[in-house]
């Protein structure tokens, strides 16, 4: 039985904008005696992703709307952090007391809008998810390739779900393999078809990365080694995201 | 940096009523190579807990409600099942066409109640999920601990997601560890406190070990090496289960 890997990538340097994330991750992982190997799958932290793109933004910067200040008035929020999770959301799904649920203009579904107070590197900043998470893995992995090194590449981020507490990491963005595993039309030994037809392997890829990263020991970046994956280009993050016609849950 | 081992145990019996899994699992990892140590978290897939619990049921014994036999015949689905499912439910959270989104008696949102008709070693036999899965991984923890190896165990199964397309593997039912590791009132670097306030590691974990479990490889149990957990003889699934009146999708 063949067996996965999954370790951090420690040592990478502060990322700031403009940083070649692929350089820096490759670098990183030579000197932590780990180099990257073709078929590894790295996964990244949005918050990297988007520091390196520039998607921070000054608090200061932001004049709130009469909207977003009377419901951060209420609810004891930052009315410029409520303005920018309402400018990154195309529509708010629930909001409930202090609570904003919101589908972003990606399309994900998740609390406000993704955007990050924490860790900005500065208390007067916010980090927005990044423009295109996609486009992000797929100049990650295009620098593994130009690096002689054939990785995928998940972008993820921590989301909260319904019905079950605890968050977790899913996968916002991916390069060189698709996210979900269909087994629909496959049978078992039995004869039945499966009842499951599709595995997101993305998410439990994020996830399983997560185990190893962890929230407050800032390893930003993880590898998966030992996962048989089928080289794909054209993939995208879009077969995950539901569409809303078939949601049941927005 | 240490890094994460996840294995698939090859070699299991075919799982009957009444097998002790415990017994069995250990029998194979040692078979396989790889026998279990202290500190490893092992995933088992409810459906073999089930059959080793008798939690199968005939589809000629059940007799389907006008309720079943109506909305089947509008679906072009079995009765029986559909009366199965319905009976293992506590509520039914959305009905839309075929679909069937329903709550358990354990407290899960899962399509048809968790009842698998796909792999239940004949056609006409549904699979039910465990009666109470954290006692499933009790027993099972207790084989272990018996035979010297201190492993947590948690029993996992595959559910949809709201919002996202493809199912993933989740933990339905845990022994030795908390499910959850909080990270509430804790401050990152900059001083903000985390926006992540709560993992929900179980499930990291459940999905983790899918990527070496497959669905078509038939390999039921996996078992992850180099996760630092904390041992928690009181640990149940009961704080993944997000109460109702916190809930905004059902």
């Amino acid at each position: 039985m063949s067996a996965l890997q999954i370790f951090g990538v420690a040592g990478l340097p502060e990322i700031l904008e403009g940083t070649d994330l692929a350089t820096a991750i490759i670098a990183a992982a030579v000197t932590s005696g780990s180099p990257l190997a073709d078929g590894d799958v790295v996964v990244v932290t949005s918050k990297i992703v988007s520091k390196a793109e520039g998607r921070t933004i000054e608090l200061a910067d932001i004049e709130p709307s009469p909207f977003a200040i009377e419901w951060s008035t209420t609810w004891d929020k930052d009315p410029a952090v409520t303005e920018i999770v309402l400018r990154e959301a195309k529509r708010i799904v629930r909001q409930l007391g202090p609570i904003l649920i919101t589908e972003t203009h990606h399309g994900f579904v998740c609390a406000n809008s993704g955007v990050d107070q924490s860790s900005s590197g500065a208390h007067g900043r916010a980090v927005l998810l990044p423009v295109d998470p996609d486009a992000s893995a797929r100049i990650i992995r295009a620098g593994f390739v130009d690096a002689g090194v054939d990785a995928a590449v998940i972008v993820s981020d921590t989301f909260g779900r319904a019905w079950r507490e605890g968050q977790t990491d899913i996968a916002i963005g991916i390069a060189g393999m698709q996210p979900i595993l269909s087994y629909i039309g496959q049978v078992d030994p039995h004869g039945h078809e499966f009842k499951v037809q599709a595995l997101c392997t993305a998410d439990e890829l994020a996830g399983a990365a997560e185990l190893v990263k962890g929230n407050l020991s800032r390893v930003p970046v993880a590898v998966i080694r030992g996962y048989a994956w089928e080289r794909d280009d054209e993939a995208t993050i879009a077969p995950v995201l539901r569409d809303q016609s078939r949601d049941l849950f927005r």
